[in-house]
């Protein structure tokens, strides 16, 4: 068994929205496919994986430096024991060839496409839903239930646009959605307390409604944040300051009760590694938003779970950043505390398939095999975009 | 004034050498030209920049990105108040919209290659060397001093291979070279002392030999190579392990007096601030090399240098990776420690022009206008297809 061809799209990101730091207009996304030499039903059984979303496609170093190493590498050197499967560590290793340590970022995530297109391509020869394969090469019991999923959104309304925060929250409510989340940090404190009020009233209480300041504030207005919204009991307070900047998380968490989350712009293991030991995050409480899309794939996810268990913390308290088909099958198969979910915009690549049920606050994986991308009708052009 | 156009290309770098850790076989570099609208001798002012070496051009994302950022940029937004030469910042600033906080790896070069082309560029718009503009910019006197260089290399020669790491570092000392420095961790720690007493047999003593392990060991490895080194008093001990085990780092510091150098592999200055917090790195006696071009450019890196002295280091504690002209003006104009030098390997970017004085351990930057890049023989080529 060997890979056959391995091909890649950007592919732009529709919706025109904006965060507390970047518009999103610009964003794109790298969809690998990775094709091998098995043939089903006349066809190349072929996984596809894509490097998440809030951030840019990697077409120029998955050409230049990925899948040259990858076509470069002996077909066997990329199998598992049996030989029945490719060996998603081997592969990341192959991808990794005359890498240097430290600089995770955009590298990060042009491997984490390839890495994830793996794990679709091993679903789909084994015919499993790509949850019930993660959950066994883990040593894990696969899960047929939903994951927790929460609607995040909660933009900026000019007073007179005609559309407010509340409408929003209400219609992710009738969509089936029970939490929420909302951006802070773009205007000023006594406007987004405003703001936070109007939310609760769609949200019922604070246990419903989470807060994310996008790696915004400096210390005084992390604090000043802190304090002015400790009584509403939120679901979390999510990237309070730069990604990077662990001392003013801990300096956070020191005087904040509420949860903490963050980590959804840190890429790799030794990164986590660093939140873990400097950054205060709390057993029991903070949540943790590493995304395995931008991190080199499943494999390194998978690392920095192990190591959040060494250091005390849940398996729950891991809610992958990235609301999409690739991270509810992770979040399923490794047992994880739950999902994000962007409905209406991100796409093609946010949200899930018809196919998976949600609501109560719920969302359930279908029964197609892998991830499921093709059930997702909006992807249906960027696959096609693959075909060889 | 304006830019009129960028232009870059991917050069890749000769000599077939390994580190501990990688092959630089397949390395490359991004060579970016702005062109401004400013005629001279009837040529268009041209600045050329390059993202340093060790690791891999990024011509994808200058191409997707950076590039077209630039480009739809306001031209008068670019300038600085006089409106006589580039703002690098303003450049920094424009390269980077809608970019995220977080994952300074890739992204970091690409910025870094074009923004070091801006200081090119207004340096030759000022007729005067690079390290005179530079320390101008950051209101210093500009000097005429020599930079201490020390020559980088070192490597593993197989017995009977007909060469050996004496004659190298012979070689180096009838080039000028009073400090070496060489590989550790590609061999056993016995081998590794053996080879250690042999290059000392050309250093003279400890104080001219550093020890670079490339980011290769872990806890135990470091512990062990920190006790059997101690004795020899070298010049450092550089990146023992990965170059974000802060942690790891700070415990050799903890157990070894000799000086320690790292940092050549953070790229941002919110991963130096990490070092300086976390790393135990020691005022007075540890030494920092991150480098311009890996890190977003000089804009970048001055606040790093900012950063170290308000933590109590000294300037002179900082010896930029990356042995070429670019990082020569870099280290006189802000008054560093000194430069490194990879005699004969990293072509067309490592070492030096004939036009700039080696001798005593000294390099001193020739008077061309910018970094002089055009003066170096072996860049002829890569600049002339950077060539309208």
């Amino acid at each position: 068994m060997r890979i056959v061809d391995i091909r890649e799209v950007s592919v732009p990101l529709e919706g025109n929205i904006a965060n507390a730091v970047v518009s999103f207009a610009e964003h794109d996304v790298s969809l690998v496919a990775v094709e091998s030499d098995v043939i089903r039903n006349g066809r190349p059984v072929t996984g596809y994986g894509f490097d998440s979303i809030g951030r840019f496609a990697q077409g120029g170093i998955l050409r230049a430096r990925i899948i040259p190493r990858l076509r470069a590498a002996d077909p066997a050197s990329l199998l598992d024991e049996s030989g029945l499967r490719f060996d998603p560590g081997k592969v990341y290793a192959a991808a990794m060839r005359n890498e240097k340590p430290g600089g995770h970022g955009d590298r990060a995530a042009a491997v984490g496409a390839l890495e994830l297109a793996i794990w679709d391509l091993n679903a789909k020869l084994a015919d499993v839903p790509a949850h019930v394969l993660i959950a066994r090469h883990f040593g894990r019991a696969p899960q047929s239930q939903s994951a927790d999923v929460y609607a995040a959104g909660g933009y900026y309304y000019p007073p007179g646009s005609g559309r407010t925060l509340r409408d929003e929250f209400a219609a992710y409510r009738d969509m089936g959605f029970t939490g929420f989340k909302m951006k802070i940090g773009g205007a000023s404190l006594a406007r987004d307390l405003e703001r936070i009020e109007e939310a609760l009233g769609v949200a019922g209480s604070g246990a419903g409604l989470a807060v994310d300041a996008n790696g915004r504030f400096g210390l005084d207005t992390a604090l000043a944040y802190a304090e002015a919204i400790k009584g509403y009991g939120l679901r979390w307070y999510e990237e309070i300051g730069d990604p990077l900047d662990f001392d003013l998380n801990r300096r956070v968490a020191e005087v904040y009760d509420g949860p903490i989350a963050t980590g959804e712009n840190l890429f790799s293991l030794a990164d986590a590694v660093n939140l873990a030991r400097y950054g205060g995050m709390r057993p029991g409480r903070d949540i943790f938003q590493m995304d395995a899309g931008l991190s080199y794939g499943l494999t390194e996810y998978a690392r920095m779970i192990d190591m959040l268990e060494a250091n005390g913390f849940d398996r729950r308290s891991a809610h992958p950043h990235g609301g999409h088909l690739i991270n509810l099958h992770i979040v399923v198969g490794l047992e994880l505390g739950g999902c994000e979910a962007y409905p209406g915009v991100f796409q093609p690549f946010g949200g899930y398939a018809p196919s998976c049920a949600l609501g109560g606050g719920q969302v359930r994986p279908s029964d197609a095999p892998g991830f499921g991308l093709e059930e997702k009708p909006e992807l249906r052009n960027a696959i096609a975009r693959l075909a060889n």
